[in-house]
């Protein structure tokens, strides 16, 4: 299945290293890995699902789609600034939130708006929200949530 | 000045008067209401408005502006579903949270990330929210963040 | 009713001159204008219409309400860039396009597959455009497509 | 490269060969074909695209990415209707017409307001773009005009 990855923009090593172990877990498990494109969790998550040989979907708030880390497979350029927010969770069949501020804030309102179950991990604390303590749990509840096991179809 | 009106679409009654008292009370100051132009509080805050006689923006997530509640004086059709959140709060100088579930805390994050102060009335707990506990404290607070008193101006 | 006036941002004395006209036989006639609320034609029949005692909305490409031409009465912003071509035809009853290059040609496109008619004035020749050699006749045709003759309701 | 093929979405034998030959000849040529997502010019130039090993981005109107066609291997849901014709040739460096009405002309003169080349295969005939007579010419044309021969690099 896809995952939408959401997270801080600017974030210390701790939180990159849990985000490099979700892309991971992610990419290991066979899921897409969906995200806003640009630094911090964003490219922390995709540099760990490449490593696991993984894809990676950015949907960037720029009209311009060099702007995508590196570990982007397939970006996307919306150049609608924040109102992308939304695509990227509409894209995913789950989320999970890592660290992050206001922009991860409204992207967890929208994946909840939209049906999407959502794990955090170390994130803002919101009702709906499923706190887990590591990479590997979040995977598992938004397996257990989606009722997709580990991924083999289109995307 | 503008002031974007987040809440609930589905509310009961005593939220209603909440809000209601609150469009009332940005009319009497000068301020144009912004909203997302349906129901529960957006539909209390513009009949509130209306009854001072102030004005109304709705920006409505379907294509249809004749979706908007009788007391929106400007409807806005967008056909854009969530991602129309963004331009509620980005509409609007300061934002007032009334109540509301999941599509409000999105348009709280969406506020706070686009550096818009946030009064909050009896909603989501979040960091950088001024939790208030009167429509007048609100509209103070929103006030006292932009710092532009009374409107007069082009909305 | 609301009509969208699309057309080049870019235009010399005569077409300023035909848009303005047109702005302003809009508002006598009742009607709110609705455009893309920057220079060109966008402000010259904002003019018009102002002249005329008429409401204009301007719908931004930009974050920032404050890039509306000074005739704009609300300025809508969105962030959306280019994208936001399809609300400012989405949000009249019919489209008049004046002049214009590569985005009053996407504006057509855009209206008429969302069903509005569309009158041109030495625009592009395209199938479904009337082209029509006046202001007076511009805001005929489309009073005559729209089957509302002078607009009195909300807005 | 990327290229964004644009269309109609309900076509006859003749337009789906010539979509579906373009698809292939764009594969063939290490080409990333990104389209609407849906029917007719869409779904054949995918199909076409598939069956030479080609990779297929499909931008939709809807939100939900199980409308898009079989032959789409990487869907992108984005629930804004018309405005998403905007992100499909944002996200090509080049842009291929075939047949087509008025939704393929918003998305021609989105693509020339956005700089792209536009090769036309009996589509609109429109100001800046290359009438050509066959798939192959329109893929010699937007390689000459962005200067990038055949792909290789990260789409």
């Amino acid at each position: 299945m896809r995952v939408s990855v959401i997270g801080g923009s600017s974030i210390d090593g701790e939180t990159a290293a849990v985000a490099e172990a979700l892309g991971e877990r992610l990419a290991e498990r066979g899921h897409v890995v969906v995200c806003g494109g640009l630094g911090g969790v964003m490219e922390a998550v995709c540099r760990g699902a490449r490593a696991a040989g993984g894809e990676t979907i950015g949907i960037l708030p720029t009209d311009d789609r060099g702007d995508a880390n590196p570990h982007v497979t397939t970006p996307i350029a919306t150049g609608m600034g924040h109102a992308r927010n939304a695509l990227v969770v509409m894209n995913g069949d789950a989320a999970v939130a890592v660290d992050g501020t206001s922009g991860t804030l409204s992207e967890i309102g929208l994946a909840l708006a939209q049906g999407r179950p959502v794990a955090g991990l170390d994130t803002h604390d919101v009702d709906g929200v499923e706190a887990v303590d590591s990479p590997a749990a979040a995977v598992e509840y938004v397996e257990r949530s989606v009722g997709r096991p580990s991924g083999s179809e289109r995307d």
